[in-house]
């Protein structure tokens, strides 16, 4: 049952380095058209890729999102954006009023989960092919900047960047969490207690994976990591920039 | 170049209609550790999915999805939930407090794009293996009522459905967006006009799919239909649904 599709799937992990070896035209493009393959809600296609060549841009764009080398030394990368834009435009051939649709948090859903599963479409296509990817959320650290960047119309945010190439280093896989902490039958689990005590497993879990790997250096517990990681809430303008650009406004 | 998962990826179509074969526990189980691998931002692992196997369930849950029939008949049926509840009890166990950063758009936006990411991992491999799959997103008509069906807590909300099985009819292709549209080198296009030109060229490729297909009885273009489902603003309640779950406040 382990098919090639599988494995590839089932052997992922994000490569923090890239050759300097760019993507063919054709490769660039496949991975596109493997984007647009995803499933997209009521057809709406609701998102836009940019790929950044220019060397200057890749520059400014590795500095906005925290100084990671692998976004300007890579083999391509793309922007996937949530794009609602075409849309409006689209709504004028056709004399339709529609902002208050496209300006509603549904349809904020919908640009990003639309965007995200044509993004994993690209993901896979790129490790089936060899190549590594690393996805960038740190372009949402000033999303302001990374849009006018990009010249963003309204109706048009910067999700995430996806870096692509040829790996130069080989990197783990952490332990996700176990299947029984992550899938339910039927019903979410009524007894708080069954949730703690799958995060006290996975504590376990996690600890040994680090322990293994730094000869007992670190014994990092997940809910350790992810409390202090979520202790400061991060990118605090993401509301203030997603209004402004007329999303969720409703 | 076009490997298995490339053929895989750019032969998806949405599957409306499955035998009642179900799923083994084996596929089932390999299609969530697919899922799972997917990338997750800052190993946030911000999703659940709920397999739904109890018949009057799937029932109800194809009604309030506006009566699917393949969402109660279909070889398994997932519930992808954005899911930051684990973080909440884990930040319990590390008194730490998290409310800030759990509801803020950010993570919001976190939690939306990690289920999506696994989400479409999972239908890829699902489809690698013959089956079909379908996207409800339906589910979110009455998103209070299925979350309550399935009994989900706060911080953790339904955003679409992913039916699985043995396909029973074959479906079309419809001609996605041409790659110049959806495609931009370096950036968004300054000139509104490149937009327009290119909605009229995909309006003229989607007028002639239809007509083909119709034998002349129809001949929609894509800003017709996408104008015509905006400018209906849907589940306007989405906004208040998702603050009341404790998400997107800040």
């Amino acid at each position: 049952m382990l098919n090639d599709t599988i494995k590839t799937i089932l052997s992922h992990r994000s490569i923090r380095k890239f050759t300097d070896e760019s993507l063919s035209d054709e490769q660039i493009k496949l991975l596109v058209e493997s984007a647009q393959m995803a499933s997209t809600s009521s057809f709406i296609q609701a998102y836009t890729i940019i790929g950044v060549e220019d060397h200057s841009k890749k520059t400014k764009l590795s500095e906005l999102a925290g100084n990671q080398p692998y976004v300007e030394t890579n083999g391509h990368f793309f922007v996937f954006c949530a794009d609602l834009y075409r849309h409006r435009v689209g709504s004028e051939l056709e004399e339709t009023n529609v902002e208050d649709s496209l300006e509603s948090t549904e349809k904020f859903m919908v640009s990003l989960i639309d965007a995200s599963l044509a993004a994993q479409n690209a993901a896979i296509a790129a490790e089936s092919m060899g190549l590594g990817i690393c996805y960038i959320g740190g372009l949402r650290n000033d999303i302001t900047k990374v849009s006018e960047l990009l010249n963003l119309p309204d109706y048009v945010i910067p999700l995430f960047g996806l870096a692509v190439g040829v790996p130069a280093t080989k990197s783990d896989q952490k332990p996700r969490l176990p299947i029984e902490n992550v899938y339910y039958k039927d019903a979410y689990p009524s007894n708080k207690d069954t949730v703690t005590e799958g995060l006290h497993h996975y504590n376990d879990i996690i600890s040994d994976y680090y322990h293994k790997r730094t000869s007992g250096k670190r014994s990092d517990r997940w809910t350790e990591q992810v409390s202090q990681m979520l202790s400061q809430p991060s990118r605090p303008d993401m509301k203030d920039f997603v209004n402004k650009k007329g999303f969720m406004k409703s």
